[in-house]
This record gives structure tokens, sequence and C-alpha cells, in this order.
């Protein structure tokens, strides 16, 4: 195990946790808010740490998966930890979990929150926990990537251990490229639903946080109706970005390097769409009883875009509406969007794959010997993608039952239990019954919470790289590698 | 498609519930009551038609898998249909949908009632109710291969499409002789079972219904609280056989073949076997507070043992115990008992090379070029088992999704929709909230009724050989074939 490498990377994140809490120390200092030397503080304890930590460039630099994997773990658990720090010792949550909560939410994109008054805190909080959905929408690795270069192939076991879906492409031979096109593409399109927010009369600084929240598919809002007490103007706009950040990102650099037939010929893009399309039509039916056309039509497209790009952000009240629409909103929350957006959820495609699984074998009760492959995107699928998605499948259900099966010690229904498992585990926020959309996670008990920001980390991750920090050989390797270490050291000083 | 050979098996399958039906008619006759005529009407009716569809032998008798699924769904969907009718014609259930469900759920050992008052029908269907459980425990198509030569290879693709489990165990090469086996296996630990509730001082009526019912891990009672108002002994003894009944019957066929050593060492029980034991010492802690020890235990054996045997009945109102009870209850539902035995659910099989496989996966990221084979049963899984194992697991969350959503149109709370599919598609029986132990399934509507009656019926052939029902393919090949086979005839003819 490359200790050092590790360390090396995680204070690399502590440096750039560091720059980023200048952010709302701006904030602060513009409003004339005493939090912001809260933020100023932890930012300069991150930079120092994080400079310490990587005053010395390691030697050894490769790096295998289960190295990556180890990394990106530590490197989330620490932008948590740090990120909610400044809330915690500024007093505007006071209890130090609900701190790292809030952060993890925050990070993980999930937006599920503790506070019941999100109104009363301080802008500078208010600017942070949308900051945090802008930076982990991405990923603060793959922004590492796009800035510092590493060697060759550990490039790719990062990207592969922080990136959402079943694989990950490589737009251009160069990992580091990559990276830099997809950054510019999501600042590109924050930049464009911001002027669109402030044509329709939004503040500058709530457009600035709500854009960041939708890039990210996060759901923190700055006011504690969420997006209800807007004009359909801007709710419309928020709709139509909630969509455009569940596709994948290849789409839009495909459409940037103006390559159409490959940008418009995406199936995962057409099946996303079909998907929001098909729960707009079904939600609608459901509600425009109580909502007439109009209307019914907003709040269906607004709540159906949100939960499938596990955004968050609502327009009304979905627990109260009639089941039917209450069960395909918790059915869209494990669909999800698409694999290489920032959504969080099972991903389109391996949906997609999966019902393709399924037809597969029911031909193959039909003609036994058959052995065609299953096709996506116009290529047939690896048997070791294949397996891959069965095994998340696999490895989500186990997740989620045992998350439930523990935060049920709580005492709330089946109903809380699952939703509230469902929307953090799905980087979703709300959930049903006692995390529905007008109330929060604050209830919870601290160990529920635990479990609860494991989930949320665990599915920002796609599983496995936090699952790893649980196998027992991970710590042999490391704990030997720093014996090794230390042995080599005292050989040089002899 | 070999229609003709479907026909016939379908027609013995009718020929065999006549000659069962005689059962319940003779209850009518002891006790002097008038619903055995409509018992007797039927009997006869499906004798009639059964033999019309078997006095010519097909002359084709080759028969491959897909034949052998479609004849299996065919089969179960005509028994449940007149297994309902004599219910229904003499007024005891006075809905036809109802009285088919009904049926569907004795049939496939789920347990599921749509009556408020069983105490209320006449004997004759009570000993009815529990005969569907006893012949569908075991499947009805296997005694019709224990009792009547089909050739060769046709025997193991009807085995394969109605016996529970991942894969299919010939115990000895004869088919039609492991069937055999198999029966007397049955009928010895049901005739034990009997002794046993009669020495509890059971009456003769209610311990041959009891044992039956336990026997096929069914659920249906004869009384309105199930087993709450018998005594702990005889609550106990049910305890006790409803885990048997969950344990792969290879094992009892080693047993009784003295081969202890293969009996005891069959990584399945023992698994099945600790699960339940941590599922018990789990519930008992969550609701000893409640009960006290001696009864808390017992509650917490008897529901334990009774729900991942997927049986059903209830010693107390599970719906009334403690969050984590209830969670822990559901979970016990989903997992199931040994494959090769009468039970529901996933089965402990696939649950533990499910875990094994997310194991695996974990190590693959630590040695990436490690290629070692899961083991189970001392023996190295092979791929096409875990395939197929993945995929099950895929196709059940579809369809268990899938029904959710359209019996969330009744109108009901996601939890009591969410456990009436759980209870259902794992042949489970009774649910939470509003299909909880103290009530039952009467209140949903006719469409969610369907839905459900497919979902037992799925759950218990396993999926897929239902599924094939609804592939064009297999229409197609149906209608062509009877084309062919009428220019056959033409051509003789001529």
């Amino acid at each position: 195990m490359n200790n050092a490498m590790i360390g090396f990377i995680v204070g690399s994140v502590l440096k750039i946790e560091g720059i980023l809490l200048l952010g709302p120390c701006a904030a602060a200092l513009w409003y004339r808010e005493n939090a912001g030397w809260y933020y100023l503080c932890v930012a300069v304890f991150c930079m120092i740490v994080g400079w310490l930590m990587t005053c010395r460039t390691p030697e050894d630099h490769v790096f295998y998966l289960k190295e990556g994997c180890v990394a990106t773990a530590l490197s989330w658990l620490v932008l948590s930890f740090f990120g909610g720090l400044p809330m915690y010792i500024s007093h505007q949550i006071p209890s130090f979990i609900d701190a790292m909560f809030e952060a993890a939410s925050g990070f993980t994109t999930t937006g599920a929150t503790i506070l019941s008054d999100v109104e009363g805190i301080a802008r500078a909080t208010q600017l942070w926990r949308s900051m945090t959905h802008w930076i982990g929408g991405m990923g603060i690795l793959v922004f590492l990537l796009a800035i510092i270069p590493l060697s060759g192939g550990s490039n790719m076991n990062i990207m592969r251990a922080e990136s959402p879906g079943p694989s990950v492409g490589k737009l251009v031979p160069k990992v580091r490229h990559t990276a830099r096109i997809l950054y510019l593409i999501y600042i590109g399109l924050t930049a464009l639903e911001l002027i669109f927010l402030l044509c329709g009369g939004m503040s500058l600084f709530e457009a600035v946080n709500h854009s960041m929240a939708t890039a990210g598919t996060g759901g923190f809002g700055v006011r504690n109706d969420s997006f209800a007490s807007y004009s359909p103007y801007l709710q419309w706009v928020a709709t139509v970005f909630m969509i455009l950040f569940g596709i994948n990102f290849n789409m839009y650099y495909f459409l940037v390097f103006r390559q159409f037939r490959k940008a418009f010929g995406m199936e995962e893009v057409r099946n996303y769409l079909l998907v929001v399309l098909a729960g707009i039509v079904f939600v609608f039916c459901c509600i425009y009883p109580q909502y007439g056309v109009a209307d019914g039509a907003r709040h269906a497209a607004f709540q159906v875009s949100s939960i499938i790009s596990t955004t968050g952000f609502s327009t009304a009240n979905f627990d109260a509406w009639p089941q039917a629409a209450r069960a395909m909103l918790v059915l869209l929350m494990f669909i999800g969007a698409c694999a290489g957006s920032t959504a969080g959820g099972l991903k389109i495609s391996r949906v997609v794959i999966a019902v393709k699984t399924m037809k597969k074998e029911l031909t193959a009760y039909l003609h036994p010997k058959s052995i065609k492959k299953i096709q996506y995107e116009g290529k047939p699928v690896e048997h070791e993608v294949v397996r891959s998605i069965n095994v998340y499948f696999i490895t989500f259900l186990i997740l989620f039952a045992g998350s439930v099966l523990l935060i049920s010690f709580n005492g709330y229904g089946l109903e809380t239990n699952l939703t509230a498992v469902a929307a953090t585990i799905n980087n979703v926020g709300p959930g049903l019954d006692m995390v529905g959309p007008t109330t929060n996670f604050g209830h919870f008990s601290v160990f529920s919470k635990c479990i609860l920001i494991f989930d949320m980390i665990a599915g920002r991750l796609e599983l496995f790289p936090l699952l790893m920090l649980f196998h027992p050989t991970i710590w042999k390797e490391a704990a030997s590698s720093t014996r090794l270490g230390r042995r080599l050291t005292k050989q040089n000083l002899q």
C-alpha cells in the first residue's frame, strides 16, 4: 500500500478545501457576519495541515485501484469532517454530528438537511452549503486531476473510484484533459443557469446558490419552502436545468465538438429523457385533479426532474400527493439519472442493462443455445460490465436492507426508514413521511445519523471505495507498508 | 412448440385436481355440510375435462424447457381457477376474484386470505384450503412425475420449472424416483407433525389441517387468531416443524440413507439455521420488555420461524411490535428458507452466494488479478449459476417495484403496498399495516388482487416460467405449431 501517496492526495484535498472555505469568508465580509471568522480559522487550519502533508512529494508514484479507492474514501471523510467544522464551531449547528451530516449531505450532493430554519443561518453558511454541492457534484478528486499532474495510470484509478456510472469513459486520451473539459462544461452550464435565474428576477445571492445546488444535483436551498415561493418561470428554469444536469456529460462534450450524430445517438440519454417524460405524465395524471392542468404540469415536471436527477428541490409537499404519485417518486429515486452526470441513484444505464439482462434470460428459456450478447449504445456489452452491474445491484441491496434495519432502532415507521435510506444512499435529499419535503433529518438519533452519513458517502462513491475501508486486508497492508517504510528509513539513517 | 404434450399435462393436472377435490366432499359428508355438493360438481367436471384432454396420448414426446415452463405456468393458473370455483359457486366467497385469490394463495403456499372469518366457513372449505397448501408445497407436477411416466429428458424440464432454488439436484439418476422419494419424506414429516399435534390435545380435524398447512409452508389456519389461542406446547411443535419444512429436503434424503456426514455438512442448512437463530435473538431482544422472557422467546421463535419459512402463522399481532422487530421480519420475508424445501422467498442459497459475490468483488479491488471462484457446499460455484442468481435478483426487483407501483393505485400507504407485495411474491402470507396478521387482503381492489395473484404464482414458480407466458414468441410458436398440426392432419386425410 502506497501510504505516502494516499497521504499526499488527502493533503492536497485539504489544501483545496482550505482555499474553497475562503468563499464563505468573502460572503461573510460582504454581509458583515461574524461567522466568517470561524470559516477563516478552519480554512487556515486546513491549508496548514494540507501544506504539511504535501510539502514532500512522495517518491513512489505507483498507485493501484485499491489505493485510488482508499484515497478517495478518506478524502471524502476528511472533506465532510472539515466541511462541517465551521458550522459547528460557529454554533449555527449545535451538535457536531449534525454539522458533519450537513457537510456530508452537501458534498455528496444529497441535500438532506438537519436544519429546520434555513433562512435563519448566516449567509456565509448558506453559500458554503451550496458550494459543497457544486464541488461534490463533479468530484473534488477529479478537480485535483484537472490541476495537479499525477503519474500516468494513477489518474485513471482515482477517476474510476470517484466517477458515477458503471464504466469510466475517457473522452480524450489524457485523463487530465478529460477532467478539464468536464469542469469547463460544468462551469459553462452553471453560468448559463445563473443568467436565466437572474433574468427571472432572482437576487444574485440566491441565483448563485441555486445554480450551484442545481449543477451538483444537490438540493440545499436558501428558503425554508425550497422552490415553492418562486415564480413559475424560475421553477421551469430549475426544472430544465435539473434535467440537463442529469444528462451524461459526454453528450455536452460531443455537442461542443460538433459531433452531433454521436451526441443525439446516445442510448442512455434517450432512455433518460423517456423515463423523465413517462414519470411526468404518470405523476401529472395523479395530481391534476388537485392542482388543475397548468399547475399540475408544473409541479409534476418540477418534482419528477428534481427526484430523478436526485436534486431534491420541491415546489409542493409531494408527501401529501396520491399514493401512486408517491410510489412513482420513490421508484425514480432508485433509478436516478445518467452515468457520467452529477446525479446519484442506480443510474439509467445500469437499470437499462439490467432490464436487457432479464429479457435475454427469457429468450434463453426459449432458445437455450442462443449466445447473443446484450447491446448498449450500439455496441455489445462486455461480460465484465454486466457482471459488475449485477454485483452493484446486490451490494446496493445488502447495504440498503442493512441500513433500514439499523435505523429502525430509532422507532420510526417503515415508510420513514425506507425512504430516509433511499433518499440518502441515492443522494436525493427528501424522502416521505417523517423525512418528507416539509420536514428534515434532525430528529434522528446520533447512531442513525452516522448510518445515513455512511449511506450518503457510499452512494456518492458508488459503494465499493467506501466499503474497501472496512476490508481488514486494507488495514493490514497499510500497517505493513508503514512498518516497511520505518525499517527503510532506519536503514538509511544507519 | 409441442402443444399436444402441453395439453396432455394440463389435462393430467386437472384429473388429479378432480380426484383431490373429493377430499373436501368426504369432509362435507362427515360433517353433513351442503358445500360438499359443489365440490363434487367441480370434481366431476375437472375429471371429465381432464379425461377428454388426456384420452389420446401425444405421439411427439420431445419436450424442451420452454414447453416445461408453459405447461407449468398454465397448470398453476388452471389449478387456481378450478380450486377457487367451488368456494365461489357455494357462495362461501361471494366474489369470483376473491375465490381465485384464495385458491392461488393456497396452492402457492402463500396463505394470504381474503376471509375475515375463517371459522365461519364450511369444514369442507377449511380442509380444501389446507389441502391446496399441501399439494402446492411439493408441487403438483412433481406429483405427476412421481406417478405418470414421461419420456426421459422431459421430466427434468418440468422439475426445473416447478422446483424452488437456483439449481435442481437429482438425488437419484431417475427423475421419477427422485420425485417419489421427495414425496415419501414429505408424507412422513407431515404424519410426524400430525402425531405431535394430536399428543398436545388438538382435535383430529385441526391437527390434519395444521400439519398440511405447515408442511406446505402455507399458513391458512382454521381459527381467526391463527395459532394464538393454542397452548404453548402446540406453538412450539409448530415452530419446530416450520423450521424443519424450511430445510432442503436433500438433507432428509441423506439422513434416510444414513449419509450423515453429507447431511450435516450442508452449508445451506447451516446458514439457514444460523439466520433463524440470529433472527430469533434479534426479535427476542426487541420484544422481551413487552412479553417477559418465556413468552417473548416463544413469540420470537414462532414468528421468526413462521416468516423465514414463509408459512405465515402468527401467535401475536407482530404488526404492533417495535419497529426494529418489524423491519427484521420484513427482511426475513425476502431471505426465505432453503432451496429444495417447500418455502418461498429468495432462498438462503441465493442470498449466501450473493453475499459471497459481493465479498469477491471487494477482494478483486485489492487483487485485480485474482481469479478465485466462489465456493459453495465445498464446491466452486459455476459461472452459470452465479449469473442466473444475479438475473433472478434483478427480475425479482423489477417485478417487485412494478407490482408496488401498480397496487399503489389502490390508495393505501407505502408500508401496506410494500409488505403486501413482499408477502405475496415471497409466498409468506401476512404483511404489515393493512395486511397485518389481524387483517386480511379482502379490501384490495379487483385490479390489485389480480396483480397479487400474479405475484403469488410468479413467486412460487420462481418468476421465469410465468413470465414466459407474456413473451410474444411463445404465442407465435404455439400458433404456428397449431397451424402446422392442422396442415399435417389435412395431408393425412387427403
